[in-house]
């Protein structure tokens, strides 16, 4: 218990005392992101019914008084209110509709939260065959790392039933700071996608903008504050600048330790352009920027942050 | 006189009793832009020598009291302060340089100012040119267009010796509301190109995002409020969004009327290829923005706001 | 029957002999492609059982020889050696797996082979699902458009088990002059994929260059003779140039008419992004390729040849 | 002389006998190309007039039998027939129009032949000042590497005055095997710039599609069948393909040492972007081209082979 005592003792106690009156809810998929997630559900009071392919990963949340059962269908057969937060597509797909999946055992009326970012059609698909069991999906993609699922300061994004949004928002409330209803389901992957896409963009033209800057003789703290001035502005010129030493507390100044990977951006760009492939949307740039983060996977710059982009250009050709 | 009748009289007034006391400004280049800033010289009272290749974009400012001369070279033999705005690299070469130019006639001590958007090499050679001859060039291009150029709200972007600034400022801050120095001579049109570019990526990345988010779903002024307060955010997302109907008073929403034209775009992104060719400096993204404005310029994109890239990427394919 | 009195009756009246000893081959999908290949395989004395989603398609092959039935369950019914050619990678789902589907009837050792042009991951899902019947698949996408059809000139590249290719070589010989055997199930589709997608990418360079060529004077008949005695040369620059009159017989001299449409081309490369994307493979300039295309499809040039690349970036930019 | 011994000692002799009908050639840029270049002159029975900016590159050349010079002008003021070949625009800027170059003592009706590889521009700037003091310009780039220039089989690409070919004609076909007469001053290095452009499209694309149909179980002898046979064919995949082990004798099969370094298809890809930009011609693939031999350049592939940009887009992403 000792890992809650600076300060958010109290809420422990305050939300054990009302658990009696919750009914419990499920939990599939608890690494990295999953893990504090399920913590906020069960510091609010929830009991938490919780299961993962690898079954270590429950131990901590068991230890702090979550229910661990063998599979997605366990979990349906115990909980009519179940999030979902997995890696990828294929996942999702397994844990709805495999063998020992979710839809096996699902009860009617039960309310299921996929808060993975995947492709907005498996999301689809997966709405239309809970529906078929008389179950209701919702995508609710994140943003926001591990730092901010420890917090309960993520951002929800969410599509599905309007109807069936406030039910959602209350689970959602105790893990993130912002919820956001997008319209219908899918389209809370659709925003998510949509807006990593544009921050990729953002970045490396932030990172080509430096350097080409830095080379034409320009100081990349006045060049930095040219930009964030006028036009140039974006999220990566002025709050998470790709230059080491231009802003304090920003991977770029921390050997790009920490922040968003760049094979985790290669993925959200892999799925950005399966959609707009899928839907014959032209995406020049998106399509160039997923090029570049995995071209950066495979050398060397898998497990740095995304800002890294300004490291991987700025190397000067040798004689 | 009765176009400064609207409430702007007593500054003109007050301007013109203090004239006596000024040196006279040359001016060079009387086009959409150099018009209105040699008019707000005069304004503030200083006396102006102009001159231009089209002897007739001379004629409003010699109404409102300009002196206006034959050659850059006779500007130079009246006055030791000059300020050029020309549209391209090749121009300035031919009037700082050329048969008539500048620096024919050019006295000891005079201070140079070019606000055109050109190649820095090309303003380090001019400098070089204008020190054989005993005088100082700064470059100090400018952001903002017609509407800032009349208001006196330009942006300048100065480069030179750090000695001279002080001097310059005297004359840039009567024809715009901010002078921001950038170092060596220069980096002002580095700066200015680097700004440049860094928007055209985001512009395009934004027009892209939002393309795809409405066919994935997304009501496009809810995606604009989920970019705006998430990583996705830049200057065309929250203050010039290329959708028509997310915003009011942007080019978008008229019909990508105004603003800044597709082909200028492309000018200026041709400078930043030249200067990144040139510095062996790779810009990925912008080379392909490049790339694009060049094929919108040539496909009836060429005079509307280079936001209408949306327009551009949006059109369904047909059956 | 009058459509083949120009010298193939002959062929026909020993086909027709012959056609006793032969056992029926089913045919699913008598589109443009689907029709010819399916007379070709008549012409070869086998008795055809044939469907198709549009009933009126079938009605010139009946009235030649076949037997039309109502499903793909029909056909495999009926035939133990079967033939598909559908547009994209849902259809093939949809006949092989859907409730009318060949699998539904399909009879243990039944050769089924798929033509259609779709993604090598489908390709390998469904020659599990037939295996799981019993049933052996394999992948023999077609290069060659419908005059090759028409003519039995295609060239089919074929995955799957080696030890069955013989049995399905026997048929494809009937309707194409190369058959090459590619490997494992999925690689006939991976070597049509990866063979478009270096041709889309020889055919835009090419039309850059001739373009860029011919603005700095050059003659383009004179500059493809450098390109090909040179090592610019390639399929696009000798064989299917697209500048129109340099070459005789091809699309760039009959207005972009004919050929192979801007669309199909931006499906092979939707096809080759989405095989890139799942492997994690980069291709810049396939990925840029596909997104010119995408952008040409919905831009006026839907049904123009693909080498009408040219034509969309040769305007010059107006004034 | 000893270097002559193996079989080449008669045409020695020959050349040396007929020496003296001939008047002298002017040779400017000793380096890697220029010097077996000069050789052959000198083999062909030609006096050479030669100068480097680095005396010591003159030293086998003298041993030989040319003679040495301090300056271009120098050269000019002995010979009425020189052949310029320099690393880059500013060298032959320099060469010709500098203090002590050319151009300061040429003589009415020399004839001058520039072999560098520059900016067409460039070209044309020179023979304008070449003209004026009754000089001739013409350009002749070559294609094929330094051993082609030993063995007098280099490839001339030659823009200039119709009438005056026949004369370049003569010297160049001491040097090379193929001289191909492109049109005006300039086209020379247009047909250069545009041959090596489409060839790094077609080497990347080639790179590409062999690692995506690898990474789809393809054999890559058998991949590079299928290609050649098809419409993906090119130079790249037919006669030096970038995989190792497909070819023999090709620089992917000696660790790509060898062949034309990275460095200098970006350089050439620099010129076709410049000149294109200039000309306002969209080379979208071209672009991204030179985007990528520019990241290469400086990321460790400087001084391998272009081919190897296969190596580096194979690499698999780690975990």
């Amino acid at each position: 218990m000792g890992r809650f005592e600076n300060g958010s003792k109290y809420v422990w106690v305050v939300s054990l005392r009302s658990m009696a009156s919750k009914t419990p809810v499920g939990f599939i998929g608890l690494g990295n992101m999953g893990s504090p997630m399920a913590t906020n559900l069960l510091k609010n009071g929830y009991p938490v019914i919780a299961t993962d392919v690898f079954p270590e990963s429950c131990k901590e949340l068991q230890d702090i008084g979550a229910q661990v059962v063998d599979s997605p269908a366990d979990v349906a057969d115990r909980a009519d209110r179940i999030i979902t937060m997995l890696p990828s597509s294929p996942n999702v797909i397994e844990v709805y509709t495999g063998p020992n999946g979710i839809l096996k055992k699902v009860k009617k009326g039960t309310l299921l939260i996929d808060s993975s970012t995947i492709d907005p059609a498996v999301s689809r698909e997966m709405a239309k065959a809970a529906e078929k069991m008389g179950a209701v999906f919702m995508d609710a993609p994140v943003s926001g790392g591990v730092g901010a699922a420890s917090l309960a300061k993520l951002t929800f994004m969410v599509g599905g039933l309007e109807e069936e949004y406030e039910a959602a928002q209350e689970l959602l409330t105790c893990m993130g700071a912002n919820v956001v209803y997008c319209g219908q389901v899918g389209t809370g992957q659709a925003a998510k996608i949509c807006n990593n896409m544009l921050l990729a963009i953002g970045m490396i033209g932030t990172a080509e903008t430096m350097n080409l800057g830095i080379r034409l003789g320009l100081d990349p703290k006045l060049l930095t504050k040219i930009l964030n001035m006028s036009s140039g502005r974006c999220w990566s010129s002025d709050k998470y600048n790709p230059v080491p030493g231009v802003m304090e507390g920003v991977p770029s100044s921390n050997n790009y330790q920490g922040g968003f990977g760049t094979t985790l951006m290669a993925k959200d760009l892999g799925l950005a352009q399966n959609t707009a492939t899928n839907t014959k949307t032209p995406i020049p740039l998106g399509s160039l920027a997923h090029q570049i983060y995995r071209v950066m996977s495979s050398r060397g710059y898998a497990n740095k942050d995304f800002s890294s982009i300004f490291q991987f250009l700025r190397e000067e050709e040798g004689q």
